[in-house]
This record gives C-alpha cells, sequence and structure tokens, in this order.
C-alpha cells in the first residue's frame, strides 16, 4: 500500500462513522445538525494535522489554507452533507482528495508559487432546507439572504433558527466579495454519478440544465367500494399517465425525468383519493429539450385528467441553466492530469454555481456502478488515488506554473 | 320541527365536533384515539339520558339495552369511527338512528315482547390497524385475537398497547359466545354510499366480496440527475402502469378496483425510488370477478416490472367473501317499513361479519351525491328521518311480532 492509499484508507475510516444511519447504511449528514457538526470538526482536524489555517466564512463554508490566504489562490474542495440515505462518495471524496493532494505535493517538494485552499461547501445537498448549494450560492450572491433564512425544514424550523442552533450567525450570511475573490480557480473532484465515465478520472464539459416541477391533481375523495367508475374524480390516474409519459418523453429526447415523491390525500385503501401531487425532475443537454419533455408530461396529464374530471396545475419549484465549463481552463486541466477524458453531468454542484463568478472546473472518478444518492454507493479505492493523483497534478500545474 | 327532527338535530350537533380535522373539515376518529373515547362517552351519554343500561363488551363494543340483556334481543346499531378525513355519516347515523327509533317506539307506546338494543362496534373502518370490522369480527370470532393484539399503526403502536393505553384490556378480547347469543336479529342502518338508492330507504339484498392487495415493487436507488434510462431500475414505473390496469380491468369486469394509498423510499425529488408499495381495493358481483381483475392487475405490473428490472410481489392484505343477506329476514324488514327498494353495495359492513352467525339485514339511506369516506359525505336530514322511522317499524315488528 502506497502513502497515499494509506492515508485514504484512514482518513476514510474516520469519516465512515458520521451520520450514518445504522439501519439503511446510508448517510443523513443534513445541514446544521449534530452530523454536521461532527464533519464540520473532522475537516477542522484534518487542516490541523496538516498545519493548513482553519476558518469558517459568513456562509458557514470551511477553508484550510496551505499559505496565507490571498486573492488569487487555487482551490479545490466539495461538501460532506448529504441526501437522506446518501452514499459515502457523492461530496466527501473530493473534499478528503484535496487534503490529499496537498499532502502528494508537499511530498514532492512543490513549493506553490500562489495559496492552496481546500474547502468544503455547506448545504450542497439541500436535503433539510429545500435548495441546493446554499453555500456557494450564499457566498457569490445568487441567493437572497432573506430567503435563506426563512427556509424551513420539515419540522418547521428555518434555516436562521438552525444556524443559531449551532452556533452561528444567520445575520452574517449573503455575498462575500472578499472571500470570492481569494478564489483564483475552482477545481472540484467529484464520484461519477453514473456510467457515463469508463476511464479511471475525468474531466466535465459542463452540466445539464434541471429543474423540479409540482403537479397538483384535485379530484373527489370517495368510497373505493361504493362510487361506480363513472362517478370517479380520481386523481391517482392522471398521475399514473404522467409517470408512464415522463419515461417515453425523456427516452425520446435523451433526456432524464424521474417522479420520485408522491403525497396522497386522504391516502386510505379504501377511500379514492382527492389530491395527488406528484414532483417531477427533469434534466437534458439543453434548456429546449427540457421544455420539450416537461411540456410533454403536462399534456399527458391534462389529456387524462379531463378525461377524469380531475383539475390539474403543473408550476415549476426550481430551475437551474446549463453550465459549460470553460473550455481553455478545461483543457488545461485535462493535459496536466496526463490527458482525460471529457464528458458532461446532470447534477448540480457547487462549481457550477461558481462558474458563473470565477474559472471552474470538475474531475469526476468513476463510478463502476453507477448508483449514487444511495447506502450502495461505490468507486473502487484504485480510482480514488488515482484521481488524488489526477488533482494533484492539476494543482501543481495551477498553482505554479 | 317535528319531535324527531328536534332530536336528530340536537344529538347530531353534539357529534359534530368530535374528532372533526379543522383545516379539512374532514373527521379523524380512529380506534382507541381520544376521539375515540370521546365518541364512547357521547354514546354512554345517550343511553343514560334514555335510562338504557350501558356496558362495554370484552371487544371494545358497546351496548345500550332497553330490557334486560338477554338471549334473542333485537339489536340494531353501527360504528362511531371513520375513515381518515371521513364524512359524518358513514357509521353514525346507524347509531343515532338507533337511539332515536327506540325513542320512537316508546312514544308510541310499544312494549317489546323482546329486549332491544343498540349497538357501535368499534373500529369498523380500520384507519388505524389496517384491519376493518375489527369489534364485529373478534365477536364473531373470525379474527385471531393474538393477531389483532399484534396489528400495529402507522407509528408502530400496537392495537394491545393502544387499548391498554385507552384503559382497556387486550388480554380479554376474542370471540364472545356470551354477548353473540344475546342477538336474535341484527339489523344496520347505514347512509348508502353510491348514487344506486332513488328512494329515500332501501333494503340491502348483499355486500359485493372484497379485498386489499398490496404491491411490493423493489428497484434501486439511484440519482435522478445522473443515471441513464436503461440503468434504472425504477418502480415507480411498474406502479402507474398497474393504477392504469386496474381502471381498465375494472371497467370490463363491472367492478371497482382502486389505488388509494401509497408509499414511496426514500421519496426525494431527485432520488428514483428504491421501494414503492402500492394498495388495491377491489370489488366486484362475485368472487370469480374479483380474482379476474386482481389476475389482470398483477400481469400488468409483472410486464412493467421485468421491463424495468423491478421486482414484484403482489399479496392479499384481506379478502371479505360476499354475503347475502337472509332473504326472508329481508322481505320482512321491507314489508314492515312499508315496502322498500332492494340493493346491493361494494362496502364492507359489520352487518355482513354478523350475517354468518346470526339473522342480518340493513337499511340504506339515500346518498345525494353518492359521495362517501369524504368531508363532503352528505344525507337529506328528511330522509334520515324517514330512515329513523322505518327503522322504527322494523324493530317494532321483529321485537312486537
Amino acid at each position: 500500500m502506497t502513502r497515499t492509499e494509506d492515508r485514504f484508507a484512514r482518513a476514510w475510516a474516520a469519516l465512515a462513522g458520521i451520520g450514518r444511519d445504522e439501519a439503511t447504511g446510508g448517510y443523513r449528514r443534513f445541514a446544521w445538525t449534530r452530523a454536521d457538526l461532527e464533519l464540520r470538526a473532522w475537516f477542522a482536524g484534518q487542516a490541523r494535522q496538516r498545519g493548513m489555517a482553519c476558518e469558517q466564512d459568513r456562509n458557514g463554508n470551511q477553508w484550510a489554507w496551505w499559505g496565507d490566504p490571498a486573492p488569487g489562490a487555487v482551490v479545490t474542495g466539495s461538501h460532506l452533507d448529504s441526501v437522506p440515505d446518501g452514499g459515502a462518495y457523492d461530496g466527501p471524496l473530493g473534499v478528503l482528495s484535496g487534503f490529499l493532494a496537498v499532502d502528494e505535493l508537499r511530498e514532492q517538494g512543490v513549493r506553490p508559487a500562489r495559496p492552496v485552499a481546500v474547502v468544503c461547501f455547506a448545504d450542497e445537498e439541500g436535503a433539510r432546507f429545500g435548495v441546493s448549494c446554499v453555500g456557494s450560492r450564499l457566498l457569490t450572491g445568487t441567493l437572497d439572504p432573506d430567503a435563506a433564512r426563512g427556509l424551513r425544514d420539515g419540522d418547521g424550523v428555518t434555516l436562521a433558527g438552525a444556524m443559531r442552533q449551532a452556533g452561528a450567525d444567520p445575520a452574517a450570511i449573503g455575498r462575500d466579495d472578499g472571500a470570492l475573490a481569494r478564489i483564483g480557480t475552482f477545481v472540484e473532484l467529484h464520484v461519477e454519478q453514473g456510467r457515463a465515465l469508463e476511464a479511471p478520472v475525468g474531466v466535465a464539459t459542463g452540466i445539464w440544465p434541471h429543474g423540479r416541477w409540482r403537479l397538483r391533481l384535485r379530484g373527489e375523495a370517495n368510497h373505493a367500494g361504493t362510487t361506480r367508475l363513472a362517478d370517479r374524480r380520481d386523481p391517482m390516474l392522471p398521475y399514473a399517465a404522467a409517470v408512464l409519459a415522463a419515461r417515453e418523453a425523456a427516452g425520446r429526447a435523451g433526456a432524464l425525468a424521474t417522479f420520485g415523491k408522491i403525497t396522497v390525500i386522504p391516502g386510505g385503501t379504501n377511500a379514492i383519493a382527492s389530491a395527488v401531487d406528484g414532483w417531477l425532475d427533469v434534466r437534458a443537454p439543453d434548456d429546449g429539450a427540457v421544455a420539450a419533455v416537461v411540456a410533454e408530461i403536462t399534456a399527458a396529464a391534462e389529456s387524462s385528467a379531463v378525461a377524469h374530471g380531475v383539475d390539474v396545475k403543473v408550476s415549476a419549484e426550481s430551475y437551474t441553466p446549463g453550465v459549460d465549463f470553460d473550455g481553455a481552463l478545461r483543457d488545461r486541466v485535462a493535459a496536466a492530469a496526463g490527458g482525460l477524458p471529457a464528458l458532461p453531468t446532470g447534477a448540480g454542484h457547487d462549481a457550477g454555481i461558481l462558474s458563473a463568478r470565477v474559472p471552474a472546473a470538475m474531475l469526476f472518478v468513476r463510478n463502476p456502478t453507477g448508483v449514487s444518492h444511495s447506502p450502495s454507493e461505490f468507486a473502487e479505492a484504485a480510482d480514488c488515488v488515482t484521481g488524488v493523483r489526477a488533482l494533484g497534478a492539476v494543482l501543481e500545474e495551477l498553482a505554479c506554473r
């Protein structure tokens, strides 16, 4: 086992127990919870054992510095939080790889011409408060601080209340040009989340546009055992039509469309539903394809709704335009790592948010099963170590040349 | 306003506030909850103000006696519990009409040759523990007491625990031949639950066979934004196929089939589900038609499941054979009430459970909209009063002749 492999295994083991649900084996690392505070302590410990100055900015993002903080730094990192029952790699692999890449460079005697930082962005998944990339959106000013403070979790706790509870100051959040100016270049390493990458490591071309829509279907509650079919106004039927249409429309458009969340009122076995709400996630290579898929699904829901006397309303809950990462930076990153295949992704990332303000790039580590957002998310240790070395080469290129 | 109309209005008003959800206007009267205990106190109060001896049997059913309890009594009644967001009439109309029919007979100076009782059966809807007609099934010995004690609600509370919490003794439940022997004849009055009855009051021919099936669909949780369509094992797709197949199969068979309850794991907008469980309610004029509809829906789910790499298991959670009420008793009841139209129903009732052990009959009160199991369930007050008078005439016929 090389030193990097050994360090990877030990640091990985220290992270493994934090926020893990013993029943499912998945992670429940949500913003400003106790698990989040344990992760912050882990990050600070990693910085401390490397003699890197550690700070938490006004928006809850953590920074570890090799060299004095200053404008033009080369910054790498990702996030440590998770979706409900998430996997171990989505996020943490990028943060840990940042620290290990610093170790690699130091062992090689590299002396950066610019400061290097490892960052951990707060609340990337949005699992608790429903908005993703909160830390990077606040930093770059694309999320209004008042709106952020008022976000509520499933128990009605506001983000402001949760921050205070965790010892952070919600009054201080918002656009932070000082912190942003220090980022000369940002490179995020992340586990790939499909099976599109066949090499151990790749570089991102861009992020697909993606959004969430809510289908509100309203019929009439009634007794399942006595209401004639002709007298029914059952919203479950247009929901089902929309689910099947989503798959067909996405297939035709080379897109992705998913119904993964539904609420049914009243939700009894012997009651025809009065209301069904379904949430639709759509992603595609371009805005036009996303719009076409959503229009096709909406039409299918409406057609079925008319046939069954159901009211339907489709509304966008969020929409994130596509990102094309800086082509010159991408080529430089790929070359520094010895030549890497390039691929797009359908998943949102902090690098996508930052790319609107600073040059940003992403490295992906191969995902052999394509599984992500699941306890069985996995990457080979050898590929992770290859990722650390590629990231080290990229940081050296960016910090020394 | 006649005395009966006035009494109906006052007693109805006293019931209206118990277990009502202010947000929906629907009732949430679930077994052994605080609302249930309030309903039990209401029943005991109705008995007390009429000088009727009130008792609660070992299975939680309440009895109010006009005359001394003895074998061969004429018993009427129904239930007071509700489905989630249920209506005001389903159940309570039958219990209240029983008390008001006793008032009618007393005012007419009727002196019954046999004791008369009003009964309220426990947990008819099965909304909390998933099994319907628990009180009458336990009484007649068609529900195993150990199985009943182990039933769990959505929070994991057992029926035994809920009974203890409510001050009842779960060790005492089970077949009660003493209580059963007292029932000479049982007549249940109930609001009609479809639009099949055009007269104010009708008499039941029988109850359709009906059952509940659970579709367990197991796929693989994954990221909605990165997992290629070809790599997905999404259990929502066979669920949707089953929902649409249910409607078509029921239409062809002259049956009813409904999906009104679903659980999705993990249930996130950006996560392909790993597990979808859907509950199916099927009713038809005969056993063969029920089986054919379930088989067709199962085949549709299996076909889609195979196409999408999903595992599917369909299991019956309950099945209640059809009931043909005693024809001679039905004719006697109809004649006593001055001639009534006869009709079947797709809804299960305590009278159907009891009919296996004692002569039983049902009266239906017209439902002008056909809506039931809904906050907007409704019957005209004039029809309800006509129902009380019909029930009074039937009780007199059965108790005096």
